[in-house]
């Protein structure tokens, strides 16, 4: 769980408009009788301090909305393109229906849209948020704090100093990073080149960093920066043979930029892996399996990680106080990685 | 907008628990001062009638919620393997973001879970409901009709006895249906095949109606039951060969089944189209164009659709009266579908 701020309370409201707490009470709960200047200010306070006015309301008559939110901090159409995030979703909702809540996806057209993500928690409609595929500027680790409710974030969040009350799942990116460069340089590659994923998310930053730790500091120009995606995958496939022609294999942040690179490979009639070794990350199937060559690479256990996010969430929602942190539960898990052989490497 | 079942009033709880409103209203909106055993009859009661204590309040304070339940009728796994519905998604998407309206999709597991749908949608967090590909035997439509939320449905409903009162969207699967058999007659087969979609959905049912509608009463050899899926696809395909060998022509009910059914006609060592002549439906691209050959199929606009969805909603939604219906905007919209030509017949 993140730590939550404090929320307003009734008597805040009363007090900003200057009325007393049975009138804010009044109007903040529907009942008549209050004049509309003085209902007008009360409104006014509800809206500036944020006032959440149905909370009590509710948890009084359920405790529980039995509702978690997914947000998904990527373009609607990102969402459905690429299977990494359905894998998750399948994984948080099987956890989740098995406690009999339900999973409520807030879709976006992208960033814009998060402030109204934020509202949208903020309103009290669920008990608690996964969240995951969160970039370094994105407002909505901010929204999310100020909306007061309970999280676990898919992958470390970058935007904190530490990770102290953070609850996250994670893959051991740096380390299976490094298992994939090891393993080409055990096949002799010593030109190994790598294609970053999207470097404003930790796991693409911390998949770099194990690439590092074996390479060393490398050639900066064996380093193309790119994106996640097939398309973003052969543009930095293009970049790195223009710029090094002579790279013998690449390490390619996941599999689908790696479906890239080896198009690419092919049409420029470069022969996988007898000229360029290529191990992807990830393990997603069918894609790493119908590339050609299948694909060498670091298998994680993303359906795993989203049934675990969702139990990590509802165990803290169980707890009596979800603040306290004073039982066993741990607030963070990072899973471990496997390196799976097939022919690109 | 389907008809709206009265909401239970806090007279009825009040009622119910034998007490005052006033009493009534002070245990519902979290008030101090009401003795426990009068509190625990009327939260009873608050449960036995289904009362929604917020209402009233939230909407005193923000009229609306601005978000927009998505209900797709299919376990969450379909939903990600199927691209029909992340296009529809997509159109959804882009109209109520237009209108800064949060879109909350809503999954489950498969129709267990369609209950608890029900009870989020009944439970004051969103304005509407957008419902698509619901099956026959569905609880869905009466949870929904309970919940009280304006409602449109993607696809006619198929289990009302008309449509009265009920808004939806959806494609003229009839005519395009006949257009599809239409074009094979013309290609001068006759014995024309049909494999079927999901024939619990009206999209299916309608599709089959087309069909007969230009071949007659079909030989039933002819027909093959199947559920919109590849895999269906291939299954009916191979039981339409083995019941009916000579057949030259299929017209499938979508392009995911033709693809399976291509899928098995290449394996049998059939030729298409010099052999069997193959229509598809949808026109779903990558799948249409990327099949071996490339498929004939009809086309609907299926992001128009979603988008279409939403804007009937949001239109509803700004009447003053959403039950008045008085006004010109339309209840339901059927769209035209076209033929697109490639390279299968």
């Amino acid at each position: 769980m993140t730590e939550t701020a404090p929320r307003p309370t009734l008597e805040a409201v009363a007090a900003r408009a200057g009325v007393s707490r049975a009138t804010a009470s009044r109007v903040v709960n529907g009942g008549d009788g209050v004049r509309r200047p003085l209902a007008e200010r009360v409104l006014q306070a509800v809206e500036e301090l944020g006032y959440v006015p149905n909370q009590a309301a509710r948890s009084l008559v359920t405790k529980r909305h039995d509702a978690v939110a997914v947000v998904i901090a990527e373009p609607e159409t990102r969402v459905f393109a690429d299977p990494f995030f359905g894998l998750q979703l399948r994984g948080i909702s099987k956890e989740l229906t098995a406690h009999d809540t339900q999973l409520v996806l807030l879709l976006t057209e992208g960033r814009d849209d998060h402030a109204r993500v934020g509202r949208y928690l903020a309103g009290g409609h669920v008990d608690g948020a996964l969240v995951f595929s969160l970039h370094l500027d994105d407002p909505l680790p901010g929204l999310i704090q100020r909306a007061g409710v309970p999280t676990v974030f898919g992958g470390r969040p970058g935007w904190s100093d530490g990770t102290h009350g953070i609850a996250y799942v994670d893959s051991d990116n740096r380390g299976g990073a490094r298992e994939a460069v090891r393993h080409l340089a055990g096949l002799g590659r010593t030109r190994i080149g790598h294609i970053t994923g999207a470097l404003d998310q930790t796991s693409a930053a911390d998949r770099l960093d194990g690439y590092r730790d074996v390479v060393g500091d490398a050639d900066p120009r064996l380093i193309a920066e790119s994106d996640f995606t097939p398309a973003g995958g052969e543009r930095a496939m293009r970049e790195l043979l223009e710029n090094r022609p002579g790279l013998d294999a690449v390490f390619a942040a996941n599999d689908l930029t790696a479906s890239g690179a080896l198009r690419v490979l092919r049409e420029r009639g470069l022969r996988v892996p007898e000229d360029v070794a290529v191990v992807g990350f990830d393990d997603m199937l069918p894609v790493a399996e119908q590339t050609d060559p299948p694909l060498t690479t670091v298998r994680q256990n993303i359906e795993e990680m989203g049934r675990l996010m969702a139990r990590l969430l509802l165990r803290g929602l169980d707890r009596d106080d979800p603040e306290e942190g004073a039982d066993d539960t741990p607030r963070s898990i990072v899973l471990p990685t496997t390196l799976v052989r097939r022919a690109s490497a």
